[in-house]
């Protein structure tokens, strides 16, 4: 097992370490020790769907990731790797949703230059996020952010090689790192630390690390281009709206980009946004509220966030229990509502 | 020769027709007649850089795209496509940086609900751009928007095949029509025309009939993928600056997306916009104003246009006369600065 890994199953385990790469007096102590923890036993060689968890408010997140992929009837195992400031509690309740609750050490770039011209301070500990080549259980992965909203099944993804992913709407040379195909590796996780020790990343976070070192990505293979509507960004809602109603009807998976997530409830309505992005959201706290699989863990999650009116509102309306969904997408929830927000974009019209 | 085309050399013709696709009453009359002109003879059958201009204004932006391709020694010839409505006065001057200067009917989609989705009501006109493939004098060309700015040298673009573009960053599975190779064909021209009475746009400009046309661009061959930087869209500088200082200084054609151009220099100045634009601002009236192949041709296009403050500032310093470049790329004469602009975004200190 490579170091800074622990796997734990309905289990939790706190280790505080934290190795900032960018650091060169911490640069040394890169490889972290194991972590304190019961090792026990992982399931048979198969395919499993990823999330990462570095926080409380983001184990909301994983948990709408690990019911939508459910929801669409996903045949693959779904996993989830936690840092050891997330708390017990939270923890537990991932357990209820999670085939295998993994612990992982934290891992920050501490590149506050790049991140502060990124405009997200926050993003060093995505670094953390290069563990997941570790879970070498699995013979096949693929990565989901924990600010992801699968709208479809997407099985078919583990037809496609190591590195496959969908363009990045800020530089589509690059590819997005909140959802990509990858083979767990010992070997690729070594090189990768080794790469992050030496280059460092041009963006301060994951995204700008595995770019620099799956840099044939632009250029080589088109097969390893996820079709964009696997990692739907948010953005394009804003920046190319006829793109977005030609194709938009086709999402897979929707990623909550930008600082502000849909637990943010109390932020999120921004002057500006189209109202197609209030459906997004809709759909993210249906999903999130819906009981379709296990015990309800919102208490364990938000008990300060409040499910914004909108979502109220369609509760009443519709008394909608997260039991009735029996569409192939939750898309299909919305399609009266879809086609007349997409086509009468009213930016300040939001809620 | 394709009805709706006449070419002419040094020689402006006016023809008022203005189909448009999109309107069904109109739509029959697609097919528009040949325009009242002179057939000159045209060269031999080579390779071309092509733009369009379909007003005054856009002139400004012809003139510098020939001059950049110049600058950087092109060995392929250079044309301009003319609507009708663009002043005698404007197009004399074309003719003194361009090698040919085509006279095409103008065609507009009409489609205002798209267009206005969009946010880019003026775009309907872009349908002529379609006229470029009936240059059947030439094997292969490579169509510049004229809003954009070449950096480089870039005929290897040559080497690549129709249709071969850089993604669009709005939607990436889609390329930006500013920038692509194609063959000219009366075929590939014909079926395009029927493709948009049939189809539309789902923009309403070219690049939602174009991407719809060769709709298998996003996952049929990555050598059709021209890298980012041989279309850099203006809007990257604001959406993922980290990248741009990565893999910006690889650029190869900059292109001022969105509504206001570098010719419209008294309103320019946007709030929130980083001085990196203004670098590229910068770059685009050094080159309007150099006088490096030809007379000057601003007296015909921007008679109430000012340079922005900078340029002035520029000129004083360094006593730029336009006939000073010898470097192999414009962006060599801020390497100085260039680098400091982009570790120091401040949006609020333009100019």
């Amino acid at each position: 097992m490579a170091p800074g890994v622990c796997r734990a199953h309905r289990q939790g385990h706190l280790n505080s370490k934290v190795i900032k790469i960018w650091n060169p007096i911490l640069a040394k102590a890169f490889r972290p020790a194991v972590a304190n923890s019961q090792f026990l036993s992982v399931g048979e060689a198969g395919e499993a769907f990823v999330t990462l968890v570095t926080s409380d408010s983001y184990c909301m997140g994983a948990v709408v990731v690990a019911r939508s992929l459910r929801r669409h009837g996903t045949t693959r195992s779904v996993v989830v790797m936690v840092t050891p400031n997330v708390s017990e509690q939270s923890r537990g309740a991932l357990h209820s949703v999670f085939d295998e609750v993994i612990m992982v050490d934290r891992i920050e770039s501490g590149d506050s230059l790049h991140l502060s011209s990124l405009g997200r301070p926050e993003l060093g500990i995505t670094f953390t996020k290069i563990h997941c080549w570790t879970l070498t259980q699995y013979s096949k992965c693929v990565f989901l952010d924990a600010d992801t909203l699968v709208l479809d099944n997407v099985d078919e993804l583990f037809q496609r090689d190591e590195l496959s992913a969908a363009p990045d709407p800020g530089w589509p040379d690059c590819f997005n790192s909140g959802v990509f195909v990858f083979q767990p590796s010992l070997q690729t996780h070594a090189s990768l630390r080794a790469h992050a020790l030496q280059h460092g990343s041009f963006d301060g976070g994951d995204q700008g690390l595995l770019n620099s070192f799956f840099s044939s990505w632009p250029v080589a293979d088109i097969t390893k281009h996820l079709p964009f509507v696997y990692n739907l960004s948010s953005s394009c809602v804003y920046s190319y709206l006829p793109a977005f109603q030609q194709f938009g009807h086709s999402a897979k998976i929707f990623h909550f980009t930008g600082a502000v997530k849909p637990w943010s409830s109390s932020s999120f309505k921004k002057e500006g946004q189209p109202p197609c992005m209030d459906h997004f959201v809709s759909l993210w706290w249906k999903e999130y509220l819906s009981h379709t699989t296990s015990p309800p863990p919102e208490k364990d999650f938000h008990q300060n966030v409040e499910p914004p009116k909108q979502v109220h509102e369609h509760k009443s309306e519709a008394a909608f229990t997260g039991s009735l969904d029996t569409s192939s997408s939750l898309l299909a929830h919305f399609s009266n509502t879809f086609e007349k927000l997409y086509l009468q974009p009213e930016p300040d019209t939001v809620r």
